[in-house]
């Protein structure tokens, strides 16, 4: 049983890091901290959780020593109190942006600010257990991906790993769900406006392209991703259709090899790729609630291109399931535990 | 640990039962039964149970004995088969319609066919532990309420029971997602003309009608329910908005009291009345997934009208999950065990 | 041909006049007027209208002389600087609530602040062309009805006319789109809380409740409208059903006769009731851009209660259509000219 | 002023013929042929249609001579037909797939069966105004192009005509709405399964790729085009995402440029590029109703690659307004005749 807290309780991450910890078996949670919600009750703000707790929120100055911290701050909030979390807690999981990158010029790059703790940077670990388990075991200090990069990387590195693809043009085309963009309203999150909309708001220079490609580049040559992110009809989720090209004509079977040689062991990764139902590849309305990343694939019989395609629900394999996830590895405890729930049908 | 069959699980109502009773530890599903998918994998229809369990569905002609069977058919099917199944399990749970109303020519009145197993309506009890808790305990056939019967008579029941309200005219407003009309598509659910609509599809004569009229008729003096439904644009969950007229002025203060004193110690209601926060009212979209009927209301400033809302998963304590929770007070377990599940925010 | 202009033209209401006045054959578009957008194109906040005008935004203070002056205003903007525009209107159209209300006192109970301008209530006309069609067509001031009550008052009319119904207890069950809470966001418009949602926003008070009275009150005795709002899955769009208590047993050829005789010249008004087909009551969803009001009803074979369905568009024949279907009047059009848009199926 | 008739005029591109020829001032509806609904009124089928006319449909034995006639039948169905259209008929307008390509044995391969009619594929003329006016003001046959079709040819046939970009990977990312799929239900349109679905459906080998790469190969050098279709919530509506690769650098003005000058005096085609607003690309949602395609693009700044963003609606500009475009040009008629409705926002 270890002593948890949360930064940043009363966002959609934050929210869902509370609702898996206040079923996990082996936490308590001590502390959840919201800047902007001092006091009250947690079930006014998740009201999901109305009735399974009796916490409320602490301001930050308030904070006590635990045993381990989830950050879940927006991006350039972290790096600024990061001295303070690893102070208070024994291990840190970051949820946000700041660690994600070894390098500060690149940060700088694509988040068009400078970092002011490039000291750190390398003692994050990338926390994505499929690919880090044996580092983050180790770890004291885990950087959580971003969601696009969680689903891309996970379809990805098989293919880079075994060196079948071409790695200049990756071209990813990400489905996003709103609570994507966090909890708070402003003008384009207004429901006549987002409602049914399709709207390409990120064509090009997607941040999380800098954190694929750096993670993929330990495997293979210079990979280019190519990420389009479009604004989809949905609250949870993440989709991405990805396009890549074949170094040289492989069947299906020997794709679905290499996939199975990946991730056979792993308790969260599913293929889904099935000949007749109407759930024939991965589809992130399943998904909610889960931490599955599930992935599919298909190959073109009118060309070398391959399609792969990715789901995961952003806030739990995307984000605090996929953190928890790797708390359970730090800590000794079953990987999934505490990440069971499997997902609604119909949604 | 007891043994389980499921019988008509192919469909919502099945596959909902599935999810809950695979991570129930006190069961072991024994059979799966499906007329037209014999054979296949639980996890072709259900996709969300893919890699969660290796079994396949099984025909009725080789249901065999088994502890409990929970029977999830459409109505007036269950009745022919009922012999059969009271043979076969050593106790049933029914989630359909069949054996719910007492009078066999009321139901011939409400589903316009005759009923042909009048004889066993007596030996059933109706599943709503709320209000039968000790019948339920006792049972060994049980017929589970209509999903909008459920969070109607909930709403209703401490209010006839007091005798706050005049029993002559309680209006239902019920607002309904598209499982609710189960899994085989038709015109109706077909999606360009499902999607986005507000549909009055039963202004007058719901069938629900009947079991709430039956029911809160044991408390108050002939009730009279008059019940409109509309189908929106969700697929779980279910709304009501009940207008109801009170005998006298009363306080909010009183009425708090009045559904407190009935639901205190409920594990599975939840009272809804806030003043600040979005979730000010209960809300189905955030219940999906769960076993819980929240309940809220609002007293008229400008007449003696009172509106209750009260507001459901229909898979959930609308069927799956209020058998379950019969099943579990029938078998001594605690009777939140499997049922445990907060539900998601944002959805 | 008449100069119009449109104070408030930014906003949702505003929008909609702009959309169709620019295609109206008898009007030239003089002035849109938006404090927060002055200089900016019209496509650029309505993108619907991109390339179909030049105009750009003016400020109130540019504000010309015109022929016709639309006020799409927050309510109690409209009464501070009505002065103004009926200075430089020579006719005047308030889509607001302002001068709804012809007691000042009932407009301070139901909106909570003083009205300021009680001496021009009674110079409005209630722009509710179906049933003051005569006064519109000499008026110079209108005040254009909400939403919620141009489809409950149309519904109804008829029957409290004829004096069919009980005035003591007129329920109406109102479910509305987003659109109808404005363009501006907040924290509850935020997509992912309000996408998917059922929400009981207005159990009791609504404030359009007095108006429905008000107007009402001119053909029975006294009736007591009991009005609750649900907010639902849709963007445009409001759908009523309306319980009520019929005097005396009614068949339903009767309630055809009454409804028929009402509204059988009027353009904008359809009964659907149908026996077959999947629109067998009036949806919202295909009347959106539309100026009709589709009414249908159903008799309770259960009880002496009356179900009526009503449906329209918020933003036109909720507001901006009804508001140019007024115009019409007061010009000497052709009732329909500009209107003509018949909706979109499927949608 | 002529006499057209409309086969298969109860599926959704039947309809929304109708809706738009029956506004048309040039033309008179003579027949509205449909197997299934003989004898019923338009309105029981077209709900929006209802009131404003009196036809009913009749059976294809029937048919009468006309001056233009539109087909509208499932794919294969057409061509078995088309002796008898063509005889009928002085005009016709094919709105399905039989007989865009040119070459037979490409439409077996991507149709998976034998082309019947080889002899009448030269006789039809591509029906893509933008690209074919000149053929079409003096074609008696035309072959409407596939919705995805046009919109992609849209976007790339500019760039492809100046050679700017590389030909061998073109790569489409199509999100298509449920109405796409025709007005028939099937599982897979079953509304609690296609909800909120965002599902890759096609991830590779879609039809209308035979037809893109016809066209475009006719004006650059053996364009391989990639598409990929994922389903969405939504149900009219089209979005492209498509990724190409610049020859050499280009910097957005001089795409600007290439996009105005192919484009500039096109009614139909706006190009949508904007630094702010909320609708800074094409957008669907807003297009439903329109025969607008929105065309946008952006430049990566972090490699060669260029995304270009398309949006119509599928059964506007992609078939029934884009075939009365075609009719208006083929009738020397103004070529935006009928086709004037600019869209709604909110929606």
């Amino acid at each position: 049983m270890q002593k948890v807290s949360i930064v940043g309780a009363s966002g959609y991450v934050g929210g869902e890091l509370l609702r898996l910890l206040l079923f996990h078996p082996k936490v308590k949670i001590n502390q959840v901290i919201s800047r902007e919600h001092i006091g009250k009750p947690i079930g006014l703000i998740h009201p999901n959780l109305k009735g399974k707790t009796k916490m409320v929120f602490s301001s930050l100055s308030e904070l006590e020593t635990c045993d381990l911290l989830f950050v879940a701050l927006p991006n350039g909030k972290s790096m600024k109190l990061m001295d303070k979390f690893i102070h208070v807690g024994r291990k840190v999981i970051d949820c946000g942006a700041d660690f994600r990158l070894k390098d500060g010029k690149l940060w700088q790059q694509w988040y068009k600010t400078p970092h002011t703790k490039t000291n750190l940077l390398n003692k994050f670990v990338y926390g994505l257990p499929e690919i880090n388990r044996n580092k983050i075991k180790k770890a004291t200090l885990i950087a959580g991906p971003g969601c696009e990069a969680i689903v891309s990387i996970l379809c990805l590195w098989p293919l880079i790993k075994q060196s079948v693809i071409k790695p200049a043009a990756i071209i990813i085309d990400a489905k996003m769900g709103s609570s994507q963009a966090g909890s708070k309203s402003n003008q384009s999150s207004h429901h006549p406006e987002r409602s049914g909309c399709i709207r390409s708001y990120l064509p090009t220079g997607h941040r999380h392209t800098a954190e694929i490609e750096q993670l993929l580049n330990l495997y293979g040559n210079r990979p280019k991703v190519l990420l389009s992110a479009t604004a989809v009809e949905m609250v949870r989720g993440v989709l991405v259709t990805i396009h890549v090209f074949l170094k040289e004509l492989l069947s299906e079977k020997t794709i679905w090899k290499i996939y199975r040689e990946a991730f056979n062991q792993e308790p969260f990764i599913r293929i889904i790729k099935q000949s007749q139902g109407l759930y024939r590849f991965p589809e992130p309305k399943i998904l909610q609630g889960t931490n599955y990343c599930d992935i599919g694939f298909e190959k073109d019989f009118h060309s070398n291109r391959l399609v792969v395609i990715g789901a995961i629900d952003n806030l739990v394999k995307g984000t605090a399931g996929n953190a928890i996830q790797c708390m359970n590895l730090m800590s000794g405890y079953p990987e999934t535990l505490g990440l069971e729930f499997p997902g609604l049908h119909p949604i």
